[in-house]
């Protein structure tokens, strides 16, 4: 399966690259505004430098492909709609028209929690605290996104549904699928763990250090348990426009995982209560 | 109540001049792309001439008012990217932006039936003929647009869910009030019977426009009606965000009204069974 991804070196890109580049049933195609650091770990991967807002250049990126990861986009809820327009609203049109002209397969989009973000402030920190939590969120909720960036992928997810529903793809069998991945944070995910809370912004005992460790045990993904749920949604077959949330088996989640696990078989390894001390 | 009216001389903008405009609670501003027809039934209104793309345009509109209804866009399902970009993604961004500014009490925002066109889509034409379908979708039910259009009203009410949830008003009690209403087709709204359906684009004993016909019956929602909403939007203290669809007391209707019922007092007088002879 040849497999566009975009924004492929950013941190959530890395993660798939470190778990299934040598995955044989792939053969990805980098694409990123940037060359790799050439003397970093993937300074010699072959690379598409490109900026999404260049439809001609997602376009001719994914003339040959069977799939596409689109993650790249302006990634931060502290942005402007100047910040995000270009990446994230121009850009994710781009990526599902070059998919709908090579009529892909498959397009794997990234979608963040903040499209579901004020369910969460109206919450916290409260919701951080309790693994018995009566409040759990699904696909099925209405978004109610708390930035520009949340509205920003709030469009994206429309917009991934109107090209699954309502283009005809006559060189398919079936409407091309797209999965909607609600990523967690950025900044903090995958167990990065000292980088991620421990960067100077909170006192190491104050309480907002001890919400933001809490936060993350709730809304983690593991590395791996984040290219896992990329590999089932590359591999399931099926022509609808699914919503996923990007979380490990965490105790303390919100975020429903059930959705992920029926529909495409997602099934984490790791539990935020354990993100002090991530695997491998 | 001074009242921004955007798209003033549009079919649903003059349903409310027409309704409302000597309602003594209410002092209009109409803004309109151009000058009414100085020779027509508005050729003496005093009229802002600009286009919602332009952002400064729109916030000196909007500075002295209390509440804008804000109904300019692209309005036609078969638009292109480029034509609902700048008057519906930009010109509602703008629209908001200024209200945010002036700190308005109300907004009310034209959004479309056609966020929802897929539900239709799957189900027409059969869902046209049923009285009591057991097909009825309402304010809860996640969105499916059937166009660029109806992504562009996709988009424009998830911004107006941001925009009552995220900001401060300091000079208000409370947060703006934004109310979606989910209009009917701008082409066949408000019971004009005779060039809605008989326009020739259906021979009239076709089962197409026999479809169209008992569709509009489905859809309508009478001038007046409207105008009643609009009011009970402005009209009503409450400062969530809410979605409404636009259509009257209809026996084949599958939008629900109940919650317009509820939440503002919406009570239609119009029934589209009746949309052969509207009233007035």
């Amino acid at each position: 399966m040849n497999v566009l991804l975009t924004g492929a070196y950013g941190r959530c890109g890395t993660a798939i690259i470190d778990h299934l580049h040598d995955d044989s049933g792939y053969e990805f195609t980098y694409l990123d505004r940037e060359e790799p650091d050439e003397n970093g770990e993937y300074g010699e991967y072959e690379t598409i430098v490109a900026d999404v807002a260049d439809s001609h250049a997602v376009r001719d990126a994914a003339a040959d492909q069977d799939a596409m990861i689109h993650l790249a986009g302006y990634p931060f809820t502290d942005g402007t709609w100047d910040d995000v327009h270009q990446p994230n609203i121009i850009g994710t049109l781009n990526a599902l028209e070059a998919a709908r002209e090579a009529e892909l397969e498959t397009v794997v989009f990234a979608s963040s929690n903040h499209v579901m973000g004020m369910y969460e402030s109206e919450n916290a920190p409260e919701l951080y605290f309790g693994t018995e939590s009566s409040f759990r969120l699904s696909h099925e909720d209405p978004v109610r996104p708390d930035s520009y960036y949340g509205v920003s992928k709030s469009f994206g997810e429309d917009l991934c549904r109107y090209y699954v529903e309502n283009y005809e793809y006559p060189k398919r069998a079936h409407a091309i699928r797209i999965c909607s991945l609600r990523m967690p944070e950025y900044d903090h995910p995958y167990g990065d763990a000292e980088h991620d809370v421990d960067d100077g912004e909170y006192e190491r005992d104050s309480d907002e250090y001890a919400q933001q460790v809490a936060r993350m045990k709730a809304m983690w993904q593991s590395r791996r348990d984040f290219a896992h749920m990329i590999d089932r949604c590359l591999r399931t077959d099926d022509e609808r426009f699914e919503i996923f949330s990007g979380v490990s088996d965490n105790d303390r989640r919100w975020y429903s995982i059930e959705h992920a696990r029926d529909t495409i078989g997602y099934e984490p390894r790791d539990n935020g209560e354990e993100w002090d001390s991530p695997p491998e």
